[in-house]
């Protein structure tokens, strides 16, 4: 596997599944893990982050997430040009992994008409809707995804030329460490996309779908899940120039 | 414990003593634990894989599941021949592990008529019977399991030949993640057998014991958590093939 | 800390006072984690023992359990006449933890007369009494305990002159996520005491002090929290012997 | 990032803005993670430390706690006057942590008029009031903190020129592992501050934000989050000089 494409391709696509797959699980009716809470849903969001890394790490670096991307092409440490490689890929592989959380909830989406549960699993919604907060949540969010890894040394996750890590290996951890705490501590508001591909990927799925009594896909908040974190990673690139 | 049967007979011995426990302590009434949610059951089930590949590990490669033994062996990594032993090793453990797990549970088993909760710590049930969807949710979650124990380098823990892992060693610990991710995402359909012999046995072993008001031993459903795993992790398999 | 007794004491008692702890948080009135449910308890003696070890590893070998040192007496990895060193040390160490779990907490223990209550942060008692099962439970749950570190290669936890194990390192891990799964999937019926001295410590405890309300001690129970993890410890160390 | 000023204000801010932001989520209204429990919050704190310690552990120690600082220059492994650039640092980071989750959060804050509510993003109070029971507990959770970290061999988190710890490193865990199990087991009184950073800083900023509806910073009672830190710190210190 050593296509770029491919590799975020699937990292992206297993943690889009898991994300998908844990919020229709706690939120959609009749589920065995429904009404389970915050806990169940952050949780497999960090460990989908994690196997992402376990398997697409020793290829691709494992970004699975635009805004890492940019973020390491400012600090120098990723080229521009892989910027289009990567960012199609990753969004791909979201909405294919929303897609298939679907297909095996899909009984699960037969059982509510509630639009904004029927939305859930896709894409993310805002807890109360105001822009300028909102914004601050993903830009914040995002900040500090990016400040963590970058301080950490070395950076061995998020560069494509690093030592592979593999499943028995935990290098993959701490990364999703952090973002199992960012979900848990600042996912209350927006949801923590923090990533634009894990949002428009399963909104533009959401979209195309023949999802029975859907509503809207929402796309007036959409360029919030993408400006926000793409601004924060950038800001928290600019930070760590001047402070390294 | 040179011996591959024993090996794999006690690693998935500890797997289901774990899984059927925690399902017991969770679902049967008057239990430290009854109520106590998604968050336990997964934990459990992940730390279960995790005790099973500490044990294991170092003699038999963990198995602990026919379907990665299958997969291991399209990949080239285990010999065919060798299946006739690891999987019925993994059968009678499983069925072992449920049958004492039922032991220290018995008095509450007793609390209760309701046939799905005198059920429940032994097999699996779909939440929504429906053969196409079930199958699929058994078919995704293995392939999960499987292809990211292949792209894994290396794949140490499944590969009875290689360096032991021990206890002071988290080597058991990615694969332990992995599945506690698939129950928390994938987990809520069908109630992830992802595993023949984690399904099989316990089934068998509920059809002979003399549960006091148990109902059908649901044979009906039995062959999704057969076929379901066993071809998603062919799936798995022929796409690391190519991939790789 | 090169004396075994103040090793053994200091590890004990940061166990318990952990364990006596999260039990009084999550059972009494008023407290911030009143009815956290089983993963809060489960997880906080899991951790408990994490610390336990790390502290006391480096110097005692961290058994911190009876049951523990009785194994090792048995496979010959420990010395008899120790165990009058190790086991007063234990129970001395159990019984000053709950003696300061109860100092913290002690507001709260006034706020409720339930009897049940102002017992179980001291030590077990059964969900159903029963003295077969209770005892099955008990001796069932501790020979995982000690199968899973025997079988562990190396044993490098339970060996007091060994690698000592530090905070930056994370060689106690494993035997916390052993106890952790046990605790979650077989704790339900006994409370999971698998360790006489955390039982028989805290006991006398609840015996001596002035606790408000107060019921009996219970000592008609008290010999199944250490019978039954003594002979399931010892059956343990004798598979062990046989297998490996 | 030579600057150990920087280093402590990072990790600090970082602390602090998940724990100041994982109490807002738990408790003010309508967020996603309301009402999730003691859990998610012990465990968004747990994992604050973790990041702290990644980002400011190879600059400064990342000691982001003054009762660290005043342990470690007691037991010689600190220079005294390095206090006055690390405890400064501490207190701003935190005051400027709790600053930003207050932003994130400002729609949910104006969601509850309930004063305590309001406060409990910001900074400890106690659940049952009492200047005895409430001084030992943070005295004895404190007291914990410093005795593993300074048993732990080597210490090598905590001083500021050993290896660096990067994100790639799982160095980080054993620490929030301990600070996970103090709050799960001994959190329940008064919160855990067991660092006068933490409650002072986010103290200061209630008092200074113009919160609608807010109520007193409760000044009385600050006291205790500062003495009986640095006092059972200072405790564990001498303590661990004795034994060691």
């Amino acid at each position: 596997m050593t296509n770029y494409f491919i590799a975020e391709f699937l990292g992206t696509f297993l943690l889009i599944l898991m994300g998908s797959g844990v919020v229709a699980n706690v939120v959609l009716p009749k589920t065995k893990g429904s009404q389970s809470g915050w806990m169940v849903i952050t949780t497999a969001w960090a460990f989908g982050v994690f196997i992402a890394v376990v398997v697409a790490g020793p290829y691709s670096g494992a970004h699975i997430n635009p805004a890492v991307s940019l973020a390491l092409a400012i600090t120098g440490d990723f080229a521009w040009d892989l910027l289009w490689i990567y960012i199609p890929a990753q969004i791909l592989g979201a909405a294919v992994g929303s897609f298939v959380a679907w297909l095996i909830y899909q009984k699960h989406f037969l059982e509510t008409d509630d639009q904004g549960l029927l939305f859930a699993p896709f894409a993310t919604a805002p807890a109360i809707r105001d822009v300028k907060t909102n914004f601050i949540s993903e830009f914040v969010g995002t900040f500090v995804l990016i400040i963590v890894i970058l301080f950490s040394t070395p950076a061995q996750l998020m560069n494509h030329d690093e030592t592979p890590i593999g499943l028995g290996d935990l290098g993959a951890l701490p990364v999703a460490i952090l973002v199992w705490v960012i979900g848990l501590a600042l996912g209350g508001t927006t949801g923590y996309a923090i990533n634009p591909a894990r949002d428009l990927g399963p909104r533009i799925m959401h979209q195309l779908l023949p999802i029975k009594g859907k509503g809207s896909s929402d796309w007036s908040y959409s360029w919030i899940p993408i400006v926000g974190p793409l601004s924060g990673a950038a800001f928290a690139a600019f930070i760590f120039l001047i402070l390294k």
